[in-house]
């Protein structure tokens, strides 16, 4: 297990550097090496993914347990057997070279923490890139929701609910949800948003009381990473994660699964659109 | 002072009284003196509104400060002066019989609680109805919302918090709101049903810290009634509410002013169409 071989960091310049604003410019710098941090910061607009590559005789299964449950798992994208090119995403993708990281399971055991897979694909692997929170983060930044883990140079923490998913085959187990700290209004907006994005999760799930969902400790997050200190003036807001689709797939114990590493995200081209009218304040005033 | 006058109590039939389905019927049992409850459980489906009566002098400022307003005080009808009909709400309308109860205000103090106003009517008054967020109660029950207040028979609690109204003319003060307690996915699935509804404060304007808003202490609601005990998995939410209307008249001081009284509100035959998309769930399982 070489689970410390990546050690994300977050780069100072993220989307603010000018070579970070296009997604194909950031694939180029992680093909290159260039480019080591969580994608959260990175080519803000476009849709990020995740990643999750199975061997194509659970790939149906595994497709059928994302439709059942596609508020966690909204599918951006299926390749062909033996295919690592999701072109419809982004017409250079190359799904063995241009995620920052990856985490290699065989038997349900994760075997490595790889930067690139090339050594690994194999003519019978089936890609799926699942919808990502990171997609609506800037249009939410973009209509006056403060996202302090941002502004902190963080992620958004995750957190595994006591919320079953729909079982197909050999997938299952309990949904996975991202956490972003906010101010009540900003949480209100933030669902009159998402709402309009239910490819990359839709609405929150949750909202302020996480013992409903059997989190008993926000600071004991899912990979122990993201902000999970709130604010007196925060709640907890929570939305359904991809990461459920990962938990799946070892607990499946297939021979092999490959995923992103998280916070690597798969970076596509796809912009993320401005949908959302305007949002209500709190009176004459905004509050 | 009459403020004893009326005694507001729930029947026990409520809506489901087939008399009390139809808003043209409960305000003709209004006006024959046997109605005399809340009217939050009559004729669902149907606009209730805020009354709020001021003398001609007056009207030109107080409809600005509505329009400036107008999450808390949205404005459905507006009389011609010494005119106490609204026919575009209810073609029978008589705004001096036809609530349940009136506060009557001279100087800023409360001067009686009669049951129809036909003595105090003159030819100056001008008489505003506002949007009421009993209107959208029965639309978030059909989409399967639970309003524990309704089901216990009570009325929402309504509470003065710290936010200023924008002033204008002799109109200003402090907003008021109206609270549900609900679950976390309840209030979300409220807050994007009532994104649809402006006219009748749209989406809550607060959720789960009410001393963000200034109130310490939920037990202490606005004229001391409404469900204000909250359960362990239930967050309150809050909606902009057109008492700040009322408020504001009193601190104004006008010679005379003449509202509903609380929870006796203006039934209109305007129907609350059913304008939400599906609401998402928690995954492919409901949560």
């Amino acid at each position: 297990m070489k689970s410390d071989f990546i050690s994300p960091g977050i780069s100072p310049a993220g989307g603010r550097d000018p070579d970070l604003a296009e997604p194909a410019a950031v694939r180029r710098a992680i093909r290159r090496g260039d480019f080591r941090s969580f994608t959260n910061h990175a080519a803000p607009g476009f849709a990020q993914g995740n990643l999750v590559i199975v061997p194509a005789p659970f790939a149906d299964d595994f497709a059928q347990f994302c439709e059942l449950n596609s508020r966690a798992l909204p599918v951006m994208g299926r390749s062909a057997a033996g295919v690592p090119h999701l072109p419809e995403l982004a017409s250079d993708l190359d799904l063995r070279t241009d995620v920052g990281g990856y985490m290699v399971f065989e038997n349900g055991v994760l075997t490595g923490t790889p930067r690139d897979i090339r050594d690994l694909w194999r003519d019978d692997l089936v890609a799926f890139v699942l919808g990502c929170s990171f997609s609506f983060e800037s249009v939410l930044q973009s209509h006056g929701v403060r996202l302090r883990h941002l502004d902190e140079g963080n992620v958004s923490a995750m957190y595994v609910t006591n919320r079953a998913t729909v079982p197909v085959g050999p997938f299952g187990g309990d949904m996975v949800v991202s956490m972003r700290p906010m101010t009540p209004q900003d949480a209100i907006r933030a669902a009159l948003i998402c709402q309009h994005y239910p490819e990359y999760h839709g609405a929150p799930v949750h909202i302020g009381l996480p013992h409903l969902l059997g989190i008993d400790d926000l600071t004991r997050s899912y990979g122990g990473h993201g902000l999970t200190a709130l604010r007196e003036d925060e709640l907890p807001v929570f939305w359904a994660c991809a990461a459920t689709a990962q938990i799946a797939a070892v607990a499946a114990g297939l021979p092999l699964c490959i995923t992103h590493y998280k916070a690597h995200m798969v970076l596509t081209d796809v912009p993320v659109l401005s949908k959302s009218a305007g949002e209500p304040t709190f009176g004459g005033r905004d509050a």
